[in-house]
């Protein structure tokens, strides 16, 4: 299996749902990621955080095995964001977003970082994300994904990106906002035109749609839960099983394992969403994994 | 194979979305439900017309072999609905309801139609939904749908027919406002408690959620379309063709013969949003319906 390197952010969440809240507990898309994709196989993390970083959540990721040399530690407080949902919980609502360390993040990637075949450039700036893929001496599968803040701010910078990837992971509204479309199905074939050879539309509690030119469509529904407590880092827990499976098969991914890795990741989202922050995610077990997959494969058996 | 009987309106719309519009068009619940489940069996229609009901849209039923004479013809014009559709074609905006002759609507059933086995009980008024069920003598599987209005104004007579029926069809987030959950998935569950022994769910564009105490969730998503002409009549289309596969097998329907019914209706509702009115699916060929079974079983394959 090959290692992935991950580049996003290290946070700190404060969080109110219908279920509850939680002040200042882990988040950060590189988190969920590394958490998720640590199950299959081998993360190597970019990121920056502050001196009030605490020591527990630095070990949460060595104890997954994942490398964690590429965090840097500085002076400073760690990126702080605070949001609540209200109703369905299908729309977070910003109270405050603390950039912090984060607002200065320039990723230098360590030296044996940079031969990784796998690499997540998960939602930063896009130039942020340029800079990374440079650094990058021989990907094989780079995956990206992005949000409605630099579609309006970066848009050149970002298409920039799109050509260099092999596929893009997105929720459904910035696939429509990114390229004018009405609905997620013509989204994802107007996204494959910019550059991608895949797209992975996140739906939310409705699933995901993969789509490459090749293959076609793929399409499934999320695992039904009647109770979501926190939908927060699902989209990238989402990515992290996606990226793990695929990297763990150790080759350049054809349509077969894009479609297996897409349910990897509905399943490990799944987890995610039944607990604040990253508390039901880090104790997922491999044995978890199985039997909601089963449970999965009933709900989606037609024949 | 089993005759439906199918309970509902008989209407002209005049309905504009983004791809253009159409002035008094062939509409009405048990309209699309009719073209939909005679593709599988034989059809009796109960509903109400004004004298401005055109001889082409009495003849188009049946020249596909639905029995109508328990269609009424009575003075006066034929409802009349008048909305329209923006951007994602999500949800419909009413401009006008002219009920005119479907205002003192009174289902009577014909003699004939009185021992009908599969009862449809489309979106009307529960105080009606119930003297149709009066009126059947040994109905084997009753199916209903039901929308917001009546649950707002008629909750109590709804109640009571959920539970004489076998199966609700019913869009989620009319589901949700009828148990008070905040998904479609809690929203099963609870509804399956007030009556019905299954539940369908309709998601629209996101497919549909079926639910049996004993069998549990079937999801899937609805097949991919880039381009959406007009959404009306599609969770009717769905209920037909739900209801005509169901008819068709002249039995008790099992768990399997419910998710099979489930995947008829989605394919058979992609046709319905094609085109204006019932333009796309009263063209509908049982070839078109195989060659789209073939094309949304790659959709949905995992393995």
């Amino acid at each position: 299996m090959a290692d992935i390197l991950v580049v996003g952010s290290l946070a700190y969440d404060s969080i109110e749902t219908p279920s509850g809240k939680v002040d200042r507990a882990l988040g950060g898309s590189a988190n969920y990621f590394a958490l998720a994709s640590s199950l299959y196989t081998g993360v190597r993390v970019v990121g920056v955080v502050g001196d009030d970083y605490e020591a527990k959540d630095l070990e949460l990721l060595t104890s997954r095995n994942v490398d964690t040399t590429g965090m840097t530690v500085q002076k400073g407080k760690t990126f702080h964001w605070s949001g609540y949902y209200q109703g369905d919980l299908n729309e977070a609502v910003t109270r405050s977003t603390e950039l912090n360390v984060f607002e200065h993040f320039n990723p230098n990637l360590p030296q044996n970082y940079r031969d990784s075949q796998f690499v997540f450039l998960a939602n930063i700036s896009p130039d942020l994300q340029l800079k990374v893929l440079e650094q990058v001496t021989k990907p094989l599968f780079v995956g990206m994904d992005t949000m409605n803040f630099w579609i309006d701010s970066k848009l050149n910078d970002l298409k920039a990106v799109l050509k260099k990837v092999d596929v893009v992971l997105i929720n459904e509204g910035e696939a429509m906002s990114l390229t004018g479309a009405h609905n997620g199905i013509a989204a994802a074939a107007k996204l494959c035109e910019m550059g991608p050879k895949a797209l992975v539309i996140k739906r939310g509690e409705y699933g995901f749609v993969l789509y490459t030119q090749a293959d076609g469509f793929f399409i499934l529904p999320a695992f039904p839960l009647p109770e979501v407590i926190d939908p927060t880092g699902a989209g990238d827990t989402f990515a992290g099983g996606f990226f793990g499976y695929l990297a763990s098969l150790n080759r350049a991914p054809v349509a077969q394992d894009l479609r297996e890795a897409c349910v990897k990741g509905t399943i490990l989202a799944s987890f995610t969403i039944q607990d604040f922050s990253v508390r039901s995610l880090a104790k997922v077990t491999p044995r978890d994994i199985e039997t909601r997959l089963a449970a999965y494969r009933k709900v989606i058996s037609w024949h």
